[in-house]
């Protein structure tokens, strides 16, 4: 590729005049130009290596070479719309059955998540013949109009709550209404999606559907990506059958994760991150609620901020999610390894130790320009 | 790839049970299975070659050497979101900005020509603060909840017409309200338009947008469409530049069509189909309006879906349009030759010449089972 010449500056500065600026950077103050990745690692333009650990939409690792090699073949032979039989898009799909309980068994294959939970949305309203919809607290389900709507995350900044939108607390443990203490938090906060949905129907509204978390993408046109995605479901099941430790790596995370030094600042929690349930959040997915006082648990909003920025600079790439865009959101590719967990949390402790000195001796959190 | 290897049947019945029913096959009576494309040709799993008139997204055509290079060499370096910085997509926005009006100087670059529309209506909306749409009659704008509300051709068939669309009628200059005999019909549209402005304001209504047609789709992730599009771009230079008479097939579609033997039974009659504007009409694309009667104008819809079908026995891909699909609508890869039309003529014109002396003979024009 002729590309990446450009210094960054010059990428920065027409990037800020040619893409909209609602197209979001990551470490905005301070972006960062990749031009290369591989497996859990990605490299800036002077060659740097970084630990990615945001891109868990890269599967079994950046540009996996059977994966690359499956898209290659397919796009020699054909890439077209799926109005033509062809067996990759049956195949795929047989495959995929095998995985879901037997009800799940008619498949639409659409170019993103977005796509695929407006499709839902769609096919609850016309099944129904209802029109309303159920949704957590904070949750986001995509980026399209439809999507907007049944997004609490967004349209509390936008054009607010439609009349059919029914919001139901978001079942935190930790700062929720019903917490660890509970006896049995996972019926209380059912509960409240029965009382939400009690009190819709009371105003005579009609439930179409509740949404609870966003629906998996398969991206992308139908040919490409049935073998393309066969050939991730391969390299997945060859990655755990080839290392000697498949699950290590997720298993390292939540082990080191609570044994890291609990600085007076805040105490890390182990938790899912707000939006995630349970089918993402198993193994690599992993949130870190970073809070500024153990009685109140007030988000530590600027503190994560700063934390993700030097841990950038420390060469591991993270982002923060939440209400509070306090817990760091770890999602790494499947490859990452036991070794990357623990240079991760050493980066980690080392920049928590140094923010309490910083705390100590007044000096300000500031994150680089 | 092992794929591929089903027979035919079997690859039908899989699909009939796990792919859903709403996912059209083209030629539903019997379906085409393609299993590999090579410039302006489709090829099924027993061999044989087809002329495809139907893949104007095979921009360059299918499989192009130079496009899949292109793809395949991004995919082995990166494959990632737009939140880093990269040149490729500066790079190519750039280069898309030079080929617009100095205006259109802010890229947002999407998964969909679907996407890409329901942006521009959230952009619209949020901008003007108004939420009412003016369309045209039959207008398509892509298969989203928020398109298909102002897509006539979709809602009518579903959830009707909503308050806050306005639909004008569609500049048709052969079966519309004003036709090749009125002195300026493309005036006495536009006075429609502003009469359903005017109308729709007079109740109150605030328009935030006109749709006339469809964006253009970009599809697919940043990174590498970004090489991809401008290796398209490169190749449409390129195909443009080495060929001895580059506009020699459209410019023969255009001239052949016209002389087809017109048939008593109805009259070809050249004019773009009916949702595509001179942007997409100029040159391959293609519409050849189907009629029973010339004074009636009655669309020829059995006719032209029989008239499809044979062709697809023929070895030639085509599809119909329109509000009462006897539209045929050409759209075939800008490969497409001056041999190729040749050969679509001669077959269409075997066809239509065997159709009348059936219709003579009072046997019935029947589709293949």
């Amino acid at each position: 590729m002729a590309a990446d010449q450009r210094p960054k500056a010059d990428t920065l500065a027409l990037r800020q005049r040619l893409i909209s600026s609602s197209c979001r950077l990551f470490f905005p103050e301070d972006p960062v130009k990749i031009v290369r990745a591989q497996g859990q690692y990605m490299y800036d333009e002077q060659g740097a290596e970084y630990i990615d650990c945001i891109s868990n939409v890269a599967h079994v690792g950046h540009c996996h070479p059977l994966v690359v090699r499956a898209a290659h073949e397919q796009n020699q032979v054909l890439n077209t719309n799926s109005r033509y039989l062809h067996d990759n898009i049956v195949d795929y799909a047989q495959r995929l059955s095998e995985t879901l309980p037997e009800q799940l068994c008619v498949f639409y294959f659409l170019n993103s998540g977005s796509e695929a939970n407006d499709l839902a949305l769609r096919l609850a309203r016309h099944y129904t013949g209802h029109q309303d919809v159920v949704v957590l607290d904070h949750a986001y389900h995509g980026h399209l109009s439809s999507l907007i709507d049944i997004s609490p995350y967004k349209f509390r900044n936008l054009d607010g709550q439609k009349e059919w939108v029914h919001v139901a607390p978001l079942p935190d443990t930790y700062r929720g209404p019903y917490r660890e203490d509970h006896p049995n938090p996972a019926m209380a906060y059912a509960n409240e999606v029965k009382r939400v949905v009690s009190s819709a129907q009371e105003k005579g509204r009609k439930i179409a559907a509740f949404f609870a978390e966003s629906l998996p993408s398969v991206g992308g046109q139908i040919i490409p990506p049935a073998g393309y995605f066969s050939q991730v479901a391969d390299s997945r099941e060859k990655t755990s059958s080839l290392t000697s430790s498949p699950w290590a790596s997720p298993l390292a995370m939540a082990t080191l994760l609570p044994a890291w030094p609990q600085p007076s600042l805040w105490r890390g929690h182990l938790k899912p991150p707000a939006l995630s349930t349970s089918t993402r959040g198993v193994g690599l997915f992993i949130g870190v609620d970073l809070i500024k006082d153990e009685a109140t648990r007030t988000p530590a909003t600027e503190e994560a901020a700063y934390l993700v920025s030097r841990l950038k600079e420390n060469y591991v790439l993270l982002s923060t999610d939440g209400p509070g865009r306090n817990i760091l959101k770890f999602k790494p590719p499947m490859c990452f390894s036991l070794d990357n967990a623990r240079q991760v949390v050493a980066k980690l402790d080392a920049i928590l130790t140094d923010m309490e000195e910083k705390v100590r001796s007044c000096e300000t959190l500031r994150l680089q320009p």
